[in-house]
C-alpha cells in the first residue's frame, strides 16, 4: 500500500474506504493479497452486474486475445464490433421494438453523456439542458455541468453554462408534482428559464442517493419534452443493464427516450465500454464530429456480446432480480423496524438504498461492514445513504449472509450511538 | 459492413477512410476478413506505438486473466495497479529525476486533460487556460474548449468559457516569436487577456498537422509560466510514449512541465489507460473530487507494466526510432524533390507529416495508399497533412516498403492532377 | 412623424402604441402638436411620479442653468451634488434610520443594477445571483441576465452566466411558499443550485405584470440571505420614490436590503439619475472600478433635491397615495364585477394592474383608452396586464375621469368580443 | 467636501484627483466654491467638446424648459426629438452621404455599445465580438466584456463570454501589421478563434492611452469584416463629435462602419444622450427588444440640435481644431526635447497624449498642473499617459497658457526626480 499512498494523487477515493490490496476476484467475491475474502455488495459501482471474471466471458476474451484478434481499432470496422452490434440489435433492440443508432463515443460513461448532450444541442439548435437535483452524470466538463453535487461541481474551476437544475421527482415530498411545476415554468415566457434542447435524467439516481422517480412523473416529463420540442435523454449508465431488473431501467415506465446512454456493466466483464443510443432522426452528427482513441475497445465488444447472449436472450435474470429485490427490501425493512433505526429503504431491483439521514451513521455502518468483509458504499448529497448493490448473479445464500453482516453492523453502530431504541 | 452502415451513428469516421472489416492484427500489420494484409503506418492514431498484440504483453495479459486477477477495481488498491506504479516510478520517473503524483482520471486522453485543467484551475484559483492554434486535446467539453478545430468546437453546441487561443510556435513564420508576443500581452494589464491559470500545449501537434514546436520556444513558454505564476501543462498523449523518440516528447527541450497527460500508447496493447502526472505541490485535489468508473483498468496496468519493462529499461528503442526517423525524412524529402511536389516534410521521431497544402491531394494520396494496402491518415486544419506514423517497432524493410507505396501514390496522384513537374 | 418612421430604428416601441407627436406636458397631462390634451395614467413608466414639469423643480432648474452652475462633472465634487447628498441624508435616510453609502453608477436604472450586481459579487466572491420569474432589471447585459422575459433575453445574443431564476412570491398559487422551496434547495448541497452572492428582487414587479410580493415572503427571503451569507438587493427603480405610497416600497415589509437601486423618479423631473445604495460593509469598490461619463448629472441633482424637500419632509404624499389607491382598486373591482370581466386587480399604491389573462384584450383596451385621450400601457409576460399608474400628484377628479375612460374602454372591448356577460 | 467623503461610495474617482468643490463653469473654465478659476484641459472626459454652458445651447434649453416642453418621453414622439433627428440628418448624415437608422438606446455611451453588440450579434447569429488591446467601451457587462483593462474587467465578478481580444494597430511596434495576423487567424479553421459577429474598435483609444490607429490598418480591418461577413462597429463615443477634428473620427480613414456609437459630446451641453447608428440592413431589432427609461432625454435633444446647427453647418470648427492641434503637438514636442523627457507625444485633433512610460511621472505632473489650476487627467494601462484634451472652442491664448502650466509642471516633476537632463 505504501506505493499508492506515496505516488497516487490525493484524489484517490475508494482505496480510503476499502484500505486493502485486492489481487483476485470471482463472481461476487474479492480476495486480498493476504488471502482474505470479501463479499461484494458494491459491484464496481454498477460496472460488475454479472460479478467478477464471469467464466463464459472470460473464455471468449482469452480465445480472442490468443487468436490475435484486433485489440484497438478506433472506429474502424472489426469483426468483434460487428458481432457486438448484431447481438445488441438481436438481443436487446429488436425484442423491445427499439430503433436507435449506436454511437461509440469513447469507452466511459461520461463520454457517452458528453456525446448525448452535444448531439441533442445540435439537433435542437439550443444550448440549455435541464437536469435534476441530486443528478450525477459524470466528471468531464459537459457531464459535470448537469451533475448536482456542489463539491464535484466546484472541481470544475470554470463556468459551466447551458445547464439548468430542477427539482427531481418527489423532491418536495408528497402532494407536490415537480413535473407540473416545470410545465408552468416552461409555459411562461417570462420565467427566466431559457428553453432547453433536452432534459437529462436517471430513472433511479445512484450517486444522488437511490432516489426513485415515479413512473407517472417520468411519463409527464416525456410529455413535456414532446410538447416543448425538447429531447428526453435517459442516462442509464448505473441503473441500466439489469441493475433494476429489466435491461433498461425505464422499460416499466413505458417511456421512449430520444437518447440513451449505456456504459458500466455493458461490457459485462468490467472493461471500459460505452454507447450513446440515438433515435435516427436525431443522429445529426457530421462524420468525426466527436471522436476518441478508445471508442472501439474490441476486448469489451467480445465480452459484451457474450454477456448479452448469455444473460438477455430470456427474462430469467430479470425475474430473479425482481424476486430477490423484494426479499432484500423486506428484510431491510425488518431490520430497520427491529432496531428502531430512523432510516428509509428505497430502490428498484438490486439498486437499493438505506437513507440514514445522519451521514455519520451511514459512514460508520459501511466501515463496520467492511471490517466484517462486506464491501458496500455510501451515496447521497451528504453520503447519507448506504447502497445495497450486490451483483445480479449473487446466490441467495450470499445475499442473506451479506444482509446478516449489514444487520449486525447497523445494530453495532446504533448501539454505539445510543440509538438502539427497540427491543432488538 | 452492412450492420455498421445501418446501425452505427453517422459520426463514424475511420471506417469511411478504411472501408474494410479487420479481424486480426500483429505487430505492424492488420488483416481483413478476406485475408488481405495491410501495412500499418497509422498505429491506432498513436495508441499502438509497439504495434498490435505484442507477444510479451499478450502473455502477461492472458496469464492475468486466466488467474482471475481483479479486472475492474475503480480506484481500489490492486496488485496490478501497485505493480504499474512501481514500474512507472522505477523505469520512467526515477531515471529522469521526476517527482510527480499520478492520477488515474479515467482511461482516455480526454479524461486526463479534463483532470489536468481542473486541478490547474483549482491550484491557481483562476479559470482561464491558454491553448494554441491547431491544438487538439479531446472531445469532452473541458478538453474541447482548448481544441482549435472549428468544426469540432462547433459540436459543443454551448459556450465553452475559460479558454484563450494564442498563436503556436512558428505560426506567423520565420522571424516572429509568438512567445515574445505572448509575453507582451501578459505584461500589459490592459490587453484584455485575462491572466490564465495554465498554458496547455503539445510539443508536436498531431491532429493539428504535425507542427513541431521549437525547443527555444518551449523554454520561453516555460519561463513565461514561471514569471506569471501559471502552470505548464504538456499534453503528451499523442507525442509521448516514444512517438518522437524519447519517452516524453519534451525531454530534449529541457523543460519541466507542472502537469503531464499520458494515454494512447501507455497501456502498450491498445487498452484504455490514461494518467495525469501532477507535481506534488499542485496535487490539490480533495478525495473523490474527480472520479470515474473505469479509472482503474487492471488489464491495462498489466500490459503497461510489461511494456515499460520491455522497452524502456534502456534507450535502444529511442535510439532506433531517431535513426530511422532521419532516414524516413530524408527519403520523403527525396520523393518531394523528385516529383516536384509542393509539400513540406516535418516532424520528430516517428511523428512525421507531409503538408500537401492542398487538402484534396493529401486525401487522394492516403486513399491511393490504402488501395495498395498501406494504412495512413491525414491531419491538419483542412486534413491537408499526410501523417506518417509507423509503429516504433516496424522493421526497416517494412518502412521502406511502406515508403515505396507512398511514393507511388504521390506519383500517381500528382500525375492525375498534372502536377508532376520534375523528371520523375 | 415621417422622420421618426424613416430614421428611427425598428426598436422603437411606445411611439407605436401612442402614435402622436407630443410637444408640451404639465402635471398629469400631455399635449400634442395639434393641441389635443391627454390624461396621463402612465407616468413615464414610473419616471414621472410627480407629473410633468413640476413648477417648484422647474424654477430651481432654470435658476441653476441661468447662473451657469456646473452641468457636467463626472464624479467631481459640485455644490449641486453635495446639496443632493445632504438632502437625501436628511430627508430620506436619517428619518428611516438608514446607513448606506451612495454610488452614482451612471444615470439610468440599468447602470444602478449593474453596479449593484458587481459590488455584491465582489463582496461575496461568488458569481451567481438569484432572480425571480417575471423579473425585469434592465437591458444592459448584466441586468438583462437577471431579467425573466424571454424575448428581451433573446436580444442578448450571447450567454449570460451567473444568473439563476427562481419562482417569485405566489408563483405557484395559494398554499405554496416559494421561499420555503428555495430554502430546501439552498440547504441541499447536491441540488445543482450554486450558492449565490445575492438575491435581487422587486417588491412589486412592474414590467412582469404588477405582481406583489407578500411581506412575509420578503421577510423569509431576507432571512435566507442572512442564513446563507447572501446579499439582498432590492431593485426599487420602478416601485420606489413613492409609487407604492412610502418612499421605498419595502418599508412596510420591515426588511433591510443590503443594496438598493433607485432611479426613474429620483430626479423628480424626468431627468436621468440613478443611485446604488450600499451598506457600508459591502462598499468594497476600488476607486474608479466602475465609472461612467454621466454619473454626475447636476441638473438632475438640482431637481432631485427640490423634489425631496417638497414632497418627502412629511408623509402627506404617502398618505394621499394610499387613500386614493384604495379607491382606485375598489372602483376597478366594481368595473370588473359589473362587466363580468375575467380579470384580476392587484397592486400597491399607484402601482396597480388589471390582469386580463387574454393579452389581446389588454392591448385593445389600452388602445381604446388612448383613442379617448388616456395614456396607459400594458405589462406582463404576454402584455396581458393593464398598468394603472397615474402621477402621484393627480387630482382626485382626474383619476375618476381616467377611470371613467377606462371603464368605457373595457365595456367597449368586452362587447366587441361578446364577453360582456353581466347586466352592465 | 465632508459629505462626499462620508456618504459617497469608495468607487468615487475624479474627486480624488481634483479635490475641490466646483460651483460654476463657463466655456473652458471651472470655478470653485471659493472663487478660484481652473483652466479646463479635460472637457469632461470628452463630454464637453464645446466647453461648459455654451450660451446658444443654454438659451435654447431655458426657453424649452420655460415653455413646458416635454422633458421625459421614453421613445414617444416629441417635437424636440423630431427636430434632433432632422438636424442630425441634414447637418451630419446627408453631407457625408450616410444612410443609417438611429437608435436611442439609453442616454449613456455604455448603453449605445450594449445596443450595438446586441444588434450585431442578432444580425449575424453569432455570439463572439472581437475587440482590441487597451480598448475601453464601457462598464455595463456587455461593454465591459470588450474592454481591455484588467482591473475594470475584474469588477465584473462573473464570466463575460463572447469577447475576444486582439492586438491593436501598432501594438507590436514597427514592421508588424496586426491586421495581417488577424487575417491569418480568421482564415485558419483550426485557430481556435471562433468566427465573430463583429469587430468593435476606437480609431483613437482614449482611456487606453491615446493610441492612434493607422488609417491603412483601419481599412484592412474594414476589408476583413467584409471578407469574413463580420460587422464593423466604430465606437466614436470619445473620439467623435469633433474631438479629432472631423465630426466622426473615422472620416479621414475613408471607412464606412456598419454600426457607430455616439455619446459624450453629442448633447453638446454635457447632458446624457447617446445614439447607436445602424446601417438599415442590420437594423434587425424587434420593437421594444432593447429599451430604457431615459432613452428619450428631450433636454438633450434641444441642446444637441442647437450644437449641430451652430458648429457643424460648416467646417470652421474642424479646421480650427486641426490647425491648433498641430501647434499643440509641436509645442509638446519642444517641451519634451527641451527637458530631455523620455516621453512620446501622439494623438489627433484635440485628443493628444503624452506617454510618460513611468506612470508615477504622469500622475505627479497632472497633480502639479491641478495645483496650478489646470485640469487634466491621465489614461493608459498604468495611467502613464497625460491626456491633453481642451474644449474645442478654447481660445489660442488659453491653450498657450495651459501649455505653459504643463511645461512648468513637467519641468518641476522631472527636476524632483533628477530626470531633467537637457539644458532646460
Amino acid at each position: 500500500m505504501e506505493i499508492i499512498n506515496r505516488l497516487e494523487s490525493e484524489v484517490r477515493g475508494y482505496v480510503r474506504s476499502f484500505p486493502k490490496v485486492f489481487t483476485h476476484a470471482k463472481a461476487n467475491r474479492m480476495t486480498t493479497e493476504d488471502g482474505a475474502e470479501y463479499l461484494d455488495f458494491f459491484s464496481g459501482a454498477g460496472a460488475l452486474n454479472y460479478g467478477h471474471n464471469d467464466e463464459v466471458m472470460k473464455k471468449a476474451l482469452v480465445d480472442y486475445i490468443a487468436s490475435d484478434g484486433v485489440t484497438h481499432g478506433l472506429d474502424m470496422a472489426t469483426e468483434a464490433k460487428q458481432h457486438f452490434l448484431k447481438t445488441f440489435e438481436d438481443v436487446i433492440m429488436k425484442p423491445r421494438g427499439m430503433d436507435y443508432k449506436i454511437q461509440f463515443p469513447g469507452p466511459t460513461g461520461t463520454n457517452a453523456v458528453e456525446a448525448a448532450l452535444k448531439v441533442a444541442r445540435k439537433a435542437k439548435g439550443r444550448d440549455r439542458v435541464l437536469f435534476f437535483t441530486n443528478a450525477y452524470h459524470g466528471m468531464t466538463l459537459g457531464a459535470l455541468a448537469v451533475t448536482g453535487n456542489a463539491s464535484k461541481r466546484g472541481g470544475a474551476g470554470v463556468n459551466m453554462p447551458g445547464a439548468i437544475p430542477q427539482p427531481y421527482s418527489g423532491y418536495f415530498g408528497e402532494g407536490r408534482d415537480t413535473a407540473d411545476d416545470l410545465e408552468m415554468l416552461l409555459n411562461n415566457s417570462s420565467s427566466g428559464l431559457e428553453k432547453p434542447a433536452a432534459i437529462i435524467l436517471e430513472t433511479v439516481q445512484g450517486e444522488g442517493g437511490i432516489n426513485v422517480a415515479d413512473f407517472d412523473w417520468l411519463k409527464k416529463i416525456e410529455k413535456l419534452c414532446r410538447d416543448h420540442d425538447m429531447l428526453l435523454i435517459v442516462d442509464d449508465i448505473q441503473a441500466g443493464v439489469g441493475r433494476t431488473g429489466p435491461f433498461f431501467s425505464f422499460e416499466p415506465a413505458g417511456i421512449s427516450p430520444d437518447i440513451i446512454t449505456v456504459s458500466k456493466s455493458l461490457s459485462g466483464y468490467g472493461l471500459p465500454l460505452a454507447i450513446t443510443m440515438i433515435k435516427p432522426e436525431y443522429d445529426v452528427w457530421a462524420p468525426g464530429e466527436h471522436n476518441g482513441t478508445f471508442r472501439g475497445n474490441n476486448h469489451a465488444f467480445v465480452t459484451a456480446s457474450a454477456a448479452l447472449e448469455h444473460y438477455w436472450r430470456d427474462d430469467k435474470l430479470e425475474k430473479a432480480v425482481l424476486r430477490a429485490s423484494d426479499r432484500i427490501k423486506e428484510r431491510l425493512g425488518g431490520i430497520i423496524s427491529k432496531t428502531g433505526f430512523k432510516a428509509e429503504v428505497r430502490g428498484r431491483g438490486f439498486f437499493i438504498g438505506i437513507d440514514c439521514e445522519q451521514a455519520e451513521l451511514a459512514d460508520e455502518i459501511a466501515a463496520e461492514c467492511f471490517k466484517h468483509h462486506l464491501i458496500l458504499e455510501t451515496a447521497g448529497a451528504d453520503d447519507n445513504v448506504i447502497k445495497v448493490m450486490p451483483p445480479l448473479i449473487s446466490p441467495d445464500a450470499d445475499i442473506e449472509k451479506g444482509l446478516d453482516t449489514l444487520e449486525t453492523a447497523i445494530h453495532t453502530v446504533l448501539e454505539q450511538h445510543g440509538l438502539l431504541t427497540n427491543a432488538a
